[in-house]
């Protein structure tokens, strides 16, 4: 694969993924969406097939890592470093762009949700219970873009995203020893996209499972630079917690691969 | 394939989708369903399941496109146009016959939901809040046939279904490349039944995701034609979108192919 | 294949079918029942993952028609009826065993759903309220058993059956043609699952999609001779429609195959 | 395979699967989750997805038995009895890691469930209100790590633990005799883990499926010994039917196996 393949195939395949993903949660969480309160199953099914539908489509043009984390586990597992940065640069490019979709996909819905005058009280107003509200209003639009705990605690959030996305790129690394040679490839992204909505639904509890530096702090800057009436903060004191632990998680699922499996 | 086959092949397989994906609608909204009330999950996993089982069955004979947006990205992609006119008629038929049987099946559930003398009091009854009640029962009605958006906008009505049509054609135009000559026909069926589910639970939120134009306009046609009581309107006024925004998705996923992927 | 594999295969493989078929709707309509109100989308995925286990073990026997329904449809395809008794048999008995499997295995939910005090009474109680309640409770029973319309009518009722079976059995039908000799066989399984996944929330509604006379004759027969308090009756009156409207669906797919497909 | 990669692999393997499945438990009743209240269906595809991922993690390693009872079945089937102790010591050792490592997943969860002052009261109460509210907590803390019946009785208990275990058992031995060669070992893994799903709709309600002794051996120990806070006893009394009652389901699903398939 090209560096040229590999950066559009990520960046095309990073944005699908993000904006199946953001969308999902914006579907179940935002007024005026025939999706609202789908509910925890159809976000976790969600985000599986954004994870899909966007290796499907990359596949052929970068074998779809679309995440920080398995780009490491891979280059642990290989020991080649080479196209690192590109992978990187592709997957928070394609975040970013796949979020700023999602916000145009449901721009009416964050509209009407973050203005709602029943909610938030007229324009300006400032008394104590609109503001209240106004907050109450914005954790759910930035649950669309980025992830946050529900207890936070750095050390337990850490620990959680560290399992989450060690159990991924394990997963991800076996791929290879599953493949006997006959289109593995695509059956290998449904699996993977299964295993994405049962770590979702057995890890997500904690932290909203980001198990992907790219797919939260690529959205967290979109976040930062929309132009969204009311949304409050961008939570950046969390922002590094998503990044970090799925990187430990993932050096130590490349170590576990070397260790055990080869 | 022959003309005929793809004529035949089209026709059967969009009706068998229309009949399911109206079905599973009908089956959720209307009064008297042993599944009424099973929510957006239920619709978006049944319309998925529609387009495996319509593809399954369809595409010995036609290739199984059943959507006009399919045909014109593969149209553009091969720049062959020869077939697509018959694609166009087949899905159109199709559509319309699905949905007649779509009404056939559940023909008791739409009679006792339109009719319903505690909603919309007797026969002949004019009053205010009869009338009222009767809007209020043809609206989920005519959403078993088609589309309407829950805020009401053409450019973001559009914008939602171009996006959400880019991201189909984008993932049925990667088949091949995903496609090694081991039986990937069914597997990629089953993978683009996901992700219409995905894009259903993703995407699906502000306009009910048309992504299809034959899909929305063939049941609106049919819906105008029934001899359902109390029925109202079938929203002329939004039809065009979901025609145009569609095409105009699946030529945005054509040429990014003809760019990226080639 | 053999007469007493094909026998043996259609037994323990409609046995599972409705073992686990009857055991979902057991599960989530009984009290005591950890799964109880699980809702629609439980049974029917509970429902095509029976069929997805009955087909994987019962194939290397019979085929795994499992179903009358698909027995007809098959004999119609091939010209072939030497075998059709020997299915029928089987099914047959199959599906009286896996009611009364299901039946050993919710036998306390049975138990305390049939004799809740709170709901039937004390013993021998003989108020109209009392026997109001215990009908309201048979219901289920023989729901957890045998289908049943939400509007009774034999035209309609006949209707839904006959399209929901034609669905199925056209699917099963073209399955050969789909197959390219690389293990179609399990992953044909899957799809026909996730058919009847597909057929149960789209087609379900109106009549609780029998599609197979076995299905709904055998366990209609265990449920009339189980010694289950205060059971009620077995409503012999509807029984013949989910076995005549499944075999008129099957021969008219069988019909359209030969017709379009061949 | 040697001794070692079994050991390896089914401690990795069954490690996986605890994390996973109870974490899914966990995240649906546990205080301070964002799936809670995500239900039956979320519990069930939940276990299914778990041994989905690890199933495909540890088969190239031990085979992916990761079930004393799936051992058991497939040692009568080849009547190779020599890895058996290796089999059962990586899978105790493995479910045992599995439930501390949810433990440590949903650190906070756990301690804000056990600890709730609104529902237990301070340190030390002792009023029977709060004695009371302490056992309600506990219970769902338990069913974390252990399955428990609805209805308590022994002969009742058995039989269904027999009849879903014989299930899931006569599916893995027939996987052999669907296998043509061409990569079933994914798509069986795939299959199993559905059928674990469909064995969780149809047959849970009871007993809540445990299937598999080391499943619910491993963790009940681990709930003994952790410091949970008002965590309540274990009940040791039940633990012997979830490791009894597989073992019996097996090896009639062994005998079955050597009777009708070969």
């Amino acid at each position: 694969m090209s560096s040229s393949d590999i950066f559009i195939g990520e960046t095309i395949g990073t944005a699908i993924l993000i904006l199946l993903g953001a969308g999902v949660v914006a579907a179940v969480v935002l007024k005026a969406s025939k999706a609202r309160n789908a509910g925890w199953l159809a976000i976790t099914f969600g985000w599986g097939f954004a994870v899909l539908t966007a290796v499907y489509i990359s596949a052929p043009l970068s074998g779809a890592h679309l995440n920080p984390a398995v780009t490491l586990g891979i280059a642990i597992k290989d020991n080649d470093w080479s196209n690192v940065p590109t992978y990187f640069a592709g997957q928070l490019l394609g975040a970013m762009i796949g979020a700023a979709l999602a916000w145009v996909a449901y721009y009416g819905q964050f509209h009407a949700h973050l203005t709602d005058r029943e909610i938030v009280g007229g324009p300006g107003t400032q008394s104590t219970k609109a503001v209240e509200a106004r907050e109450a209003q914005a954790g759910p639009v930035l649950g669309v873009f980025s992830t946050g705990p529900e207890i936070r605690n750095v050390a337990m959030n850490l620990a959680t995203e560290i399992i989450g996305t060690f159990v991924l790129v394990l997963a991800v690394l076996t791929q290879g020893l599953n493949d006997n040679g006959n289109g593995l490839g695509t059956l290998g992204a449904l699996i993977t996209a299964l295993v994405v909505v049962g770590i979702g639904l057995s890890l997500g509890g904690p932290t909203g499972y980001a198990i992907n530096p790219a797919r939260d702090l690529g959205p967290r800057i979109v976040h930062a630079l929309l132009p969204l009436p009311n949304k409050g903060g961008s939570d950046w004191g969390y922002a590094w917690i998503p990044v970090v632990g799925p990187l430990i998680g993932a050096a130590i699922a490349g170590g576990l691969y070397k260790l055990a499996f080869v």
